[in-house]
């Protein structure tokens, strides 16, 4: 049996499914990840998204539902008896499960609620009471906690009982009885110690961990640095009270990453993928940049009325404007960028601003100096041979060039600095700004070098 | 012993060997993680990096040694015995050896490479062999492969034999004589398992796999996808030859953001974090772009000599210029890079384009009408009570963004489907082509609504 990818296995079921052929479906499906069944059905309507959990064998059904959106899980349990709800429930972690509520409608979430015991109906409400970008709203209560006095046998053996119902059982944490964080030890280190060594000899007592409270991105960010498994997460008493675990974390990061690109591109992000948002949706998160930046353009029409008696005196001033102020812009945006993701990424942190400042000067001055000359070249040879207005030109693309590096590379510092997003000085508004100090410089230049442009 | 975050460390580390307080500093090393001492001994000067790693416990100096940039390793290798060499690379996982072979300088690498044991050097240079973005490249030989004839308990005991020398065990692949990958199974499984069951019984047959050639994005990707910790890379006889961890699928995801958020920003993408590259190399990997995207502007220019009549006999109409071309490009950045990024994710495939299509004229259509009213009102308001002068900005405003969200929707599916990186068609392209269409849509509403302007 080898391994489909989503496309081609999409393909096959629907031709199965238009030929009615269920016998080879559910062969097909039980040899299929849980992940890209739940995405298949999710592409279904609802009577065969019914149809076709019904199919699948019990203890795929639980993990298909993990995998559910929750759209798809309101259609699902739509028929479904309060009872049949209680046991697909019941295949989902703590975390998985307060996700999900976080996402259904008030009236679906309660009659899940309802159908989970009383005991997990605590810790989930627990869980949701977390802010939403916290550590608390990212862990699961799921895992293995040991005592420093048991053996290693001891350990194994407490390791074989609770595994079914443990999300992460390769990093354990030994705890005290009032809950205290103690200590840290891996399978792998069970595995390779004498049978008869108590945890506490074995144990790491410098345990990483974090607060209910931690940033969810810091706590991601944590996973790649340390290529960590799972980290324990603690209340303000060092009491564990919970675990995230790396997949939870991989999410946070790709979310992340997401949120970033979109804030970057002037967009209000959203969680939802760009093919499940609606046109009204779109139209409300991407508006209100473009507003305020568009009114921002009021300063670029104010400094270009200033210099109406330039461009009318030399209209071809005028078609150079858009070339020297969209590079300027340009050269803005890749600085800003390559801040933006290096403080993100904790590459770049406030300490490194003077550092930072004189890089981008030598590479305004550089990459600047470069596309003068080329571009003076450019006008020189193409307009007449006009050496004042190449000269013109190049110096204001090197003056406009070298402020845009300087402000790509200050901007994002500076937000970080003010505890803002430092993705908000991304390309559109580092442009407008640019564009604005551009068309100054432009005109400033042009009106010193041409002495007939004066008033 | 609470954990220090980095910045903390720093700052203690720092005072401390200002004070020439060794001992205390190697006390506080002892207990601090290997990459935050990585980090630091990367900031150290030559010899003091050497001083400090030679305080070192030994267990710890493997890991520290892992976790080094290449020219860290390079200058504190300069003063070590062959034998010393050897040590620290005894340390490294296969893997990371190759890496580090990549990132020195050849002289270098050929001495840490004598440095091996014959055998380990040659599956080092298999590795070496493979593609730089392959999953050959991105894989270690240091796994459990385990027999289908085995029991669990004859399995756990060969775990506790090999787990020292093995980076993931926690996913172990069963295989034939021959090497043909038949199974997954989980050391949770085995610990789940009766003592005496064969993995023949309970071990997954229908094995998620990769070849040596695949791309490493998506081997990246289906970690996320499948929340996998390891996954099995085959050759072309489905012969097991190595797994990806998911540690190093985790970095594959930030590198591979952080290369599409450079690449979106116009500039050549590169390994090294920001403040380690030079001014020079900035300068190379930024210019390029910009002197495309400089010399394609050349086409504005044209445009505007073409309607030269239009903004001699009308200069305002130059003062809303930047306004409508400004507002389209960031309404096209705005499309490409949701775009982008869903196409990164795999959100969005090709089969999506007409629904891709539609959803952005209805968004141009109604966060156009948005702009224009407000825009329309604006102008109407600052400017004379001018309708005609209104009615024009704001159709042409309309039109500019209907047509750079239809362009920034379809730009990055084109690209796709032509094999090239989507990630190119982003700002800073959309921003030009969509200047150059916002020019002529702007001047030749304005010659049609307003009869004075035609020549």
């Amino acid at each position: 049996m080898t391994f489909l990818s989503y496309e081609e296995l999409r393909r096959k079921l629907l031709t199965l499914l238009h030929e009615k052929n269920y016998r080879e479906i559910a062969l097909l499906i039980r040899d299929t990840n849980e992940v890209d069944i739940a995405e298949f059905l999710g592409e279904c309507d609802e009577k065969e998204r019914a149809l076709l959990f019904r199919m699948l064998p019990k203890d795929m059904a639980a993990e298909v539902f993990a995998n559910l959106d929750a759209e798809d899980v309101e259609t699902l349990i739509h028929d479904y008896s309060d009872k049949e709800v209680a046991e697909l429930v019941d295949g989902l972690y703590n975390d998985d499960l307060a996700d999900l509520m976080e996402e259904l409608p008030a009236s679906v979430a309660r009659r899940v609620l309802a159908a989970t015991d009383p005991e997990r109906r605590k810790l989930v409400n627990k869980l949701l009471a977390y802010p939403e970008d916290s550590a608390g709203a990212m862990m699961t209560t799921e895992f293995v906690h040991l005592r420093q006095k048991m053996t290693v046998i001891e350990a194994l053996t407490r390791l074989r009982k609770v595994s079914t119902r443990t999300e992460m059982i390769y990093t354990c944490f030994v705890t005290s009885e009032s809950r205290i964080l103690e200590g840290v030890i891996t399978v792998r280190e069970l595995l390779q110690a004498r049978d008869e060594s108590t945890l506490a000899e074995i144990m790491e007592t410098n345990v990483l961990s974090v607060t209910t409270q931690a940033d969810k991105e810091q706590v991601a960010r944590m996973f790649d640095r340390y290529d960590l498994l799972a980290i324990p997460v603690v209340d303000s008493e060092n009491r564990l009270v919970g675990i995230v675990t790396v997949d939870d974390a991989v999410d946070v990061l790709i979310e992340e990453s997401t949120e970033d690109v979109t804030i970057m591109a002037a967009v209000r992000p959203t969680e939802k993928p760009y093919l499940e948002t609606t046109v009204w949706d779109n139209c409300k998160r991407r508006v209100v940049w473009l507003l305020l930046l568009m009114f921002s353009g009021i300063i670029n029409g104010s400094i270009l009325e200033r210099f109406e008696h330039a461009f009318v005196a030399l209209p071809i001033l005028v078609t150079f404007m858009p070339m020297v102020t969209d590079t300027g812009g340009n050269a803005g945006s890749q600085s800003s960028t390559l801040l933006i993701r290096g403080i993100a990424l904790g590459e770049i942190r406030l300490r490194n601003l003077g550092q930072v400042l004189l890089k981008e000067l030598g590479i305004g001055l550089s990459v600047g100096s470069i596309l003068a000359l080329a571009n003076g070249l450019r006008v020189y040879l193409m307009n007449g041979h006009d050496l004042l207005l190449a000269a013109t030109v190049s110096a204001a693309l090197l003056a406009v060039v070298v402020a845009a590096n300087l402000i790509g590379g200050m901007l994002p510092l500076i937000a970080k600095s003010l505890k803002l997003d430092p993705a908000i000085m991304a390309s559109p508004l580092i442009t407008t700004i640019v564009d604005a100090l551009g068309l100054v410089l432009y005109f400033e230049i042009a009106s010193a070098l041409m002495p007939g442009l004066r008033l």
